[in-house]
Formats: C-alpha cells, structure tokens, sequence
C-alpha cells in the first residue's frame, strides 16, 4: 500500500507519550572559526570525510575532482537536518489541521481515526494504521489549491513549536548539518533536500531554514489538476491521490526524475534514505555517502537497534543499515560523538 | 487516454511525405553585435518585449524588478526551440529504433504498427493511433535500464540528421531563441525546457544543444522501478507506462512539481504549452509569455490556421490560440518578420 505523502505509521508510533525532561543544553562558545568551516564538529572521522571530500572534489589537480555543474548533494530532511521525534513535524501540523477543522467536521467526533486526535487519546493514535494516515493527510493535505495549502503550511509553521524545547520546529535543526550545507554550497555544490515528506510543506520554510530554494525541495507530492476560476484565471488543485511517494526506492527514483543521475554527496539517518545512498554510490569518481545516527538521548534522542536501543519506529536505523554502512563504506555519524553541539540555539 | 512520453498522434499526421525543396538558406552574416544581445532578432514589438522585460525585471529601481533566485524562465522545444517538422526528432528516433530493433521481433514484419514502420508503407502511418504510438513507444523506449537508454539515444541523436536540410537535428535549433536563452542566463535566469517529449531524450544533448543542465529539463517521463543487479549494484528501470505526462495542463503542474511557482518568462508555440503560458501569467509581478508562429515557409515550415494555412497537425498553432494570445496579451512571434535569420548555419 502506497504511504500518504510518505508519511508512515512509523510517525505515529512513537507514541506523543513523555519524554525525560533532558536538561537544556545552553549554546556553546562559538570558537573563532578561522578556516574551520565545520565549527561544531568533532575532530574525527566523520569530520574529515566531509572535509577531504570537498578539497578532492574542488581541486582541478585530483583525480577525483568534480566539474561544477556536476556538484550536487542531497539531503534528507527528517532526522537529518532536524528533529523528528516524538513525531514527524508534518504529522504534528495535520494532527493540528484535525483540530482546525473539526468544526466544519461534526461527524469527526465520532469517526475514527479524527476522533482520536480530537479527544486526545494517545493510545489510539499510537494503533493507527497506515490507512488512518492517509484519511488524515486526505483530509488535512488535498482538496485545496496549492496557494491555500502553502499558507496554511507557513501559517502554522511560524508559530507551531516543539512539546520539548518548547521552540519552533525550524530552530530545531542540527547546527552541524547547516555547516555542512553552506560549506557544500560556498564549494559550488547544488544542495537538495530529499524528503518523505511533503514536497510543499517543505518548500514554505526551507529557503529562510536551510538556504534552499524552492526547485532545490524534491518530496513526495499530491497529483496535482489544472483548472479554472470564475475569472478564467488558472489554479492548481491538489487532488487526493498520490504523485510522488518520495521515501525508500522513491527517493532514487525522484533524484533520477529530477536531477538526470545520481547526486555526488547524500546524507540520510534512517532506513528511507537507504536506496539514495545506494543510487549516490553507484555513481562514478567521487561519492559521499553519510547516515546519521540518533545516539544522544541527553541532546537530542537515541533511538534504532544500533543504538543498542528498542525500535523507536520513527526514523529506524536498523542493525541491517548499520552492516550495509559498514559493508559498503558508507560514513557514519555519531550525534554523541561527533557533533561538538546539536542546536545553534 | 494517455499519451505515451507526450508523442502525439499529431507527430504523425503530418506525413512523412515530401515537402518543397526550398532554397537553402545560408548564413547571414554576424553583424557587430556592439550592445545588442539579439542581433539575429529584427527590431519591433516581439524583440522589444523581450529586451523590455529583461531590463525592467533586472533594475533595482524597476517596479518590476525580480530578485535573481526568482528569475525563471521556461522554454517547450518541439517548435519553439528548434524544427519539429514534418515529425517530431523523438519520433524519428522511435521509427530508426524500431527497425534497428527488428531482428530481434521478427513477428514485427507482419504486426502492426511495426510492420508500417518496416515497410515504409507512410499511408500507414499517417494513419497510425495513439495506440499505435503507444506500442511503439513502449517498444523503444521502456524495458532498460535508464543508462542503457541514454546510451542508445546519444548514439542515435549524434549522426541523425533532418531530411530537408541533411544536418544533424540538434543543428536544427534556431538562432532567434538560443540568443534569448543566452541573454535571460546572463541576467541571472535560468532556463528550463518544459517539453511534452521525453525528458530523458531531451537531456543527452540540452547541455552541449542549449547550455541547459540535466536538472533543468523538465518532460514526459515513465515510472522508473528501482532494482538491483546480480553484483548488488541498483539500478533504475524504465517501465513501460507513464510517470509524467508533461503536455498540455502537464506543462503547468509539472512546472509547479518541479519550481514549486510559475515562471517569471515562458515560451511556446502550440496548443500544448496553452497552459504553460496562462500559467506564467497567473503570477503576481513583470511575466513574459511568447508564442512563436511558424508563418516562414521559405526559410522553416509555415503551419496552423493562424497562419491561414492547413493545420498540418504538428505543433498546431489554433485559431483559438491566436485568440487566446491577443485577449491575454501574449506576445506573438513572427518567424517570417521577427527574425533576421532562422538557423546559426
């Protein structure tokens, strides 16, 4: 079955249960950078990886030099770039548009799974199915045209904030990974944001949040239809069916739909990123492949078989994963280890 | 029903047939081209517009100013961008694959639409179906991997040449455009093509035919599967069915799926890039719709009832377009009066 929007049930089941209260982690000092472009990181492997990559890939003189229209890296998002436990920011805003909406929806009061969300009942939520996501994404996502649902989007995402930090979703990106961006792009590298979720939800923040245009957001996306106004003007409907389901094999997919190839550089956490990493490996010369592992529970979370940790179902790095990074050279990056701090905050 | 990659029983209809030897038409000579970034351009309105919006679209101090990450401009190929007469390059393509291809089908020698193709019989396939076309598509264009695919299309695409004029197709792109693509990426644009052709096809010669990146082509594309070779090494499949349909509304909401926006310039020349163009102008701000008119029959082809000549079915440039162009404001190109020269040989 088709995932809404490539919103899993692996958002749900996390449960939006409590959390220990880790204590706030205040911003370290900035150290003067110098010719450090990647200040919060560790020294370490995964730092050099990334370091060596771009001065090979950049210098004429290597053998693994990379011509620049050819400089392209992608990025998932949830877990990658920020933050996505308790559950997946997108599912918090459609939990959030059920509410908003429930007044033009008597009849959710009784009907599952709206009535869920609309009572609260945690427990029920954390038993939906993948068919109760996409009744909510149905619901919250389509029907609309797509200049409505971008400023419900933004509408929500200036405001909404984080049950934890108790701060907005886009201040809950990994200070390391934004290093990592602007250092790939002052190094002449496109860097798209490859996520399962939604294509346009995404795309409301990530210009002011990543540095990352709107052509640069490649995601899972609604069929879409022309139409009409009364005006004769033309609008495009999201209809309530799937286009894009940009997780697992989609990604590679969508990446080869919208770049023609494989990207140089991939970055991902969990098992949904796992075919882009493999499709940016089977590229020729130089390739950078990195997943980020959840191993910090007093920062950030720790959570994945690999952590030694139960399956927290969102974002999961498996023990598969983890011998597939190994196996085939993949990078991978301890939160705990090799992140010298998590927030710019 | 679907079209299969945007190829169009249109592609068709116009016949193989002979056509007018007209006189070859050799190169102009380059006039100093001092300031003028459009010399193969004659002065009037359909020069002016252009220049017009590049300048106001550019200037800080313009009201219509456009901020560089928004300046976008999208371009159809078939016709706009170079000869799409008497059929479309891909289905010329189609055709030399089907009988590079028919040793291997040998009961294509009795089975239509094959057995058309193989026996030049071009009452047949002046006849031919979208089924038809659907079966040959398929046939040539799906069932590979995506590689192989690219490989056999730069094959073909670097020897193949043009009946009338014995040059390879991508000679066959007329100066006028290349000249406004050039002057648009040197004022900070980029440039999209936005074809109903196959997307994969149009990227093995878009970069070295028009300084366009493969990121940059937008088209008709079939759903990839993404599979693994025997060695562990993925690969993408081509399917034989339709991911993208981009003529047509597919213009526009594939435009919106890939730019998350309108374009701030687009350029057609048939009813397929209708909405292509009322979508440009749906858009707030300076926008730039154009539509070339193939009224040249000496130099190129002349076609369509806008001309008052029979619509011959390939690339149709209606009545109710024309209409549609003068009521919105678009701006018409005369091939015959607006361009000082077709082709850069």
């Amino acid at each position: 079955m088709r995932k809404p929007f490539g919103v899993s049930r692996r958002a749900l089941l996390a449960g939006l249960g409590a959390f220990s209260a880790a204590a706030f982690v205040g911003p370290l000092p900035l150290r003067a950078q110098g010719s450090d472009p990647l200040p919060s990181w560790n020294e370490g492997p995964a730092k050099n990886s990334i370091l060596d990559f771009v001065r090979a890939t950049t210098n004429p003189g290597d053998p693994k030099f990379v011509a620049p229209d050819q400089r392209i890296a992608t990025f998932d998002q949830d877990g990658t770039l920020w933050v996505e436990h308790p559950i997946y920011t997108q599912v918090a805003f459609a939990f959030a548009r059920v509410v908003a909406l429930a007044p033009q929806h008597p009849e959710w009061k009784t009907t599952a799974p709206f009535s869920a969300i609309l009572a609260g009942d945690k427990a029920a939520i954390a038993a939906f199915s993948v068919g109760d996501l996409e009744k909510i994404v149905i619901a919250t996502h389509t029907g609309m045209s797509v200049e409505s649902f971008s400023s419900i989007a933004s509408a929500w995402i200036a405001t909404a904030k984080h049950p934890r930090w108790n701060r907005l979703y886009t201040d809950l990106t990994y200070a390391p990974m934004l290093e990592v961006m602007k250092y790939l792009r002052a190094n002449g590298y496109a860097t798209y944001i490859c996520t399962g979720g939604g294509q346009d939800f995404v795309r409301t923040y990530a210009a002011r949040t990543y540095g990352v245009s709107p052509e640069q957001v490649i995601g899972s996306a609604p069929h879409l239809s022309y139409a009409y106004e009364k005006n004769g003007q033309p609008v495009l409907m999201r209809d309530p069916r799937l286009e894009l389901n940009n997780n697992m094999s989609g990604k590679a997919e969508d990446i080869y739909l919208f770049l023609g190839g494989p990207p140089r550089a991939s970055f991902g956490n969990s098992t949904g990123d796992q075919q882009m990493l493999e499709y940016t490996q089977s590229g020729s010369g130089a390739r950078l492949m990195m997943l980020i592992l959840h191993d910090d529970a007093q920062r950030e979370y720790a959570y994945g078989p690999a952590t030694g940790l139960p399956d927290t179902k969102v974002g999961t790095f498996t023990q598969a994963l983890y011998d597939e990074a190994r196996s085939r050279g993949w990078q991978v990056v301890s939160m705990k280890d090799d992140w010298k701090r998590v927030f710019a905050f």
